[in-house]
């Protein structure tokens, strides 16, 4: 792996990356869609080729689970597995059992758990987790984490924290013993825990920077607590992590969010909030998001963001897209799905262009004007 | 419309053919994907253009119901609204309201309905869906037929069969005196009915074709008689037919029925099949049909069906495809539907070029004897 700083902002602290993996270059600022079960939800492959999708993420829990380790082997990886020829990050699954599944019990040695599927009992450790994304043969591995509550007590929280960083350690030393599967590289970042508890999530940070990962993703966010919590973490986290080194906030989030946190010097997102809202029939605009199920577009025959350059904007009308979502036509997840995407992708990479010609802030703003108005509602 | 009919075959009934519709040329014999309410289900427009679907059905009934033909005029039409820019072809909504609603009271005036939606009440007449199908601006327009149960009883049979054809020359009548709402030429084919009766079918055939229709359907079939009734019922029709107008098959069917149909000099052909099936994870290869839910295609890391030359079996296994089904993901619908409806399509377009090429008969044994032995069940 390899991570080239290509630009920072005079103004902020967004930065414009080139992080080169196993499966090709990446360019960050980058939105990753979610393809949590080796689909991202309702858009193909060839897709998300089109919409110039740089990376995807999936996730260890549920591979680990369906179609499972044996499957995906003999597959030859995930890659091969789903056709996906760019590059791929697994999460480690550690969001997912605590907050999928059910009768967790954590212990040092690592955390058993009932899957939300049918009830086994199944066992993740740190080591483990690196074996399964061995078998998963993702570019980007993360580690395995505990992820308290966002409301959870200090002691608690304090605890947490500690098991997160030594399970970390333990990863980074069974990583050096395993290789690699499928004749490619795979990266391992760490993930920083401490809730919105600065103090902690500057320990989390400063232990792991010290451990030297590849990456660094800050994780625990975006779990209910107010967004303003969310970005002071990112600028305690700042001085901490080391410029060359990529970072990644986690599950996050909305094009507000995202920006917010560009402009504090986060390089890496994923969210399933493009498909999910977009199998609610909510979509984005460049002017606030429309639920496009409401009868007021029953007449409407502009496309979803007038100007916007996608297939859906320059091919289907708000009215037509209303309709199918009215009839429960599967064509009109697939259409606010394939849109959303593109939105989402279009936005870090403006953010990147606009990182890379010094004109971030500014546009920021104009950008979030517009898109806060919400005329639409 | 123009039809020419380029080619008999020489030891069946089979024909190649060339239809001229206002939206473009349909090669015949010719598959018709079924988009009933504006939407091949589960595939995209830009995806039919890629497997060459030369021509798409929808459906009166529902598109009446709903966006409604107000939508549909603003909109400037069906293509418009769907973004489509090939023929369409409109059933009457006669099978529907006959299939679907509820309360029907037919008369010699129309039939009174409940929408199957909502329960409100409507009133189709022979009249006033060539009306609806001025709106909706198909290429092809169907007469309102109506549509007994297939163990009808002789005396019911007969009544029908003569309302039916009264409405159709009510529906020609009522044609001459409107015109197309969208600046291009629609056409007006016959339905025939006459159950399984083969008197009553004959009847039917006669009159109708006396009233020089443009097209001729054969309606009231694939409603649950057997196929050799069905078969009997083409071949009856067959001498009454005329040679230089295109002959449609109504709701049907099997790839072994539609070569069965083929060979008694049918052109067109629709069925929800391909798409149905797909989205139940069944899918059809030229050695037969897969479940592709099924636990032995785990690790089955083969296409759908080797060697066969479409966008799913170039790119994805019977695991993978398995593996979205297994978990649910709309990309596994999506998949076998693509599959399904581009097998559909290489079906009847395979079938012409054997007929252009005197080899029709030969072929079709040959595929029948290899697809009736569905080595995977």
């Amino acid at each position: 792996m390899k991570f080239e700083l290509q630009a920072t902002d005079t103004r902020t602290c967004a930065r414009a990356g080139k992080l080169t993996l196993a499966h090709g270059e990446v360019l960050t600022p980058v939105f990753m869609p979610v393809g949590t079960r080796a689909s991202v939800k309702a858009v193909e492959q060839r897709e998300l080729y089109e919409m110039n999708a740089q990376i995807i993420l999936a996730n260890t829990y549920h591979l680990y689970l369906r179609p499972n380790t044996e499957t995906l082997y003999k597959a030859g990886g995930l890659h091969k597995f789903m056709n996906w020829s760019r590059p791929i990050l697994t999460d480690s699954g550690g969001y997912q059992v605590f907050s999928l599944s059910e009768l967790r019990q954590i212990s040092e040695e690592g955390v058993v758990f009932k899957s939300h599927i049918d009830g086994s009992k199944h066992f993740f450790t740190p080591e483990n987790v690196i074996e399964t994304q061995r078998f998963i043969g993702s570019d980007v591995m993360m580690v395995l984490d505990e992820c308290p509550p966002h409301d959870a007590e200090l002691d608690y929280l304090k605890k947490s924290n500690d098991l997160t960083i030594r399970w970390a350690e333990r990863a980074k030393v069974h990583l050096a013993k395993t290789k690699p599967l499928y004749g490619y590289e795979q990266t391992l970042f760490a993930i920083t825990q401490g809730g919105t508890n600065e103090a902690l999530r500057i320990e989390s940070t400063k232990r792991l920077v010290e451990m030297d990962f590849e990456g660094y993703a800050i994780g625990g966010l975006a779990v209910g607590e107010p967004a303003e919590a969310m970005y002071r973490m990112i600028e305690a986290s700042h001085p901490y992590l080391p410029q060359h080194k990529p970072r990644y906030l986690m599950g996050v989030g909305t094009p507000e969010n995202i920006l917010n946190a560009i402009e504090r010097g986060v390089d890496m997102f994923d969210c399933v909030m493009p498909t999910r809202e977009g199998r609610n029939g909510r979509v984005y605009t460049r002017t606030g998001t429309l639920n496009l199920r409401a009868a007021r577009y029953t007449h409407d025959f502009r496309p979803i963001d007038e100007g916007f350059e996608n297939y859906v904007c320059q091919n289907f009308s708000r009215a037509y897209i209303r309709h199918l979502l009215n009839v429960n036509e599967i064509l009109g997840l697939q259409l606010c799905s394939l849109h959303n995407v593109s939105f989402f992708l279009w936005l870090t990479k403006t953010a990147r262009e606009k990182i890379l010609s010094g004109t971030f802030n500014d546009w920021k703003e104009e950008f979030l004007a517009s898109f806060r108005a919400d005329k639409h509602a």
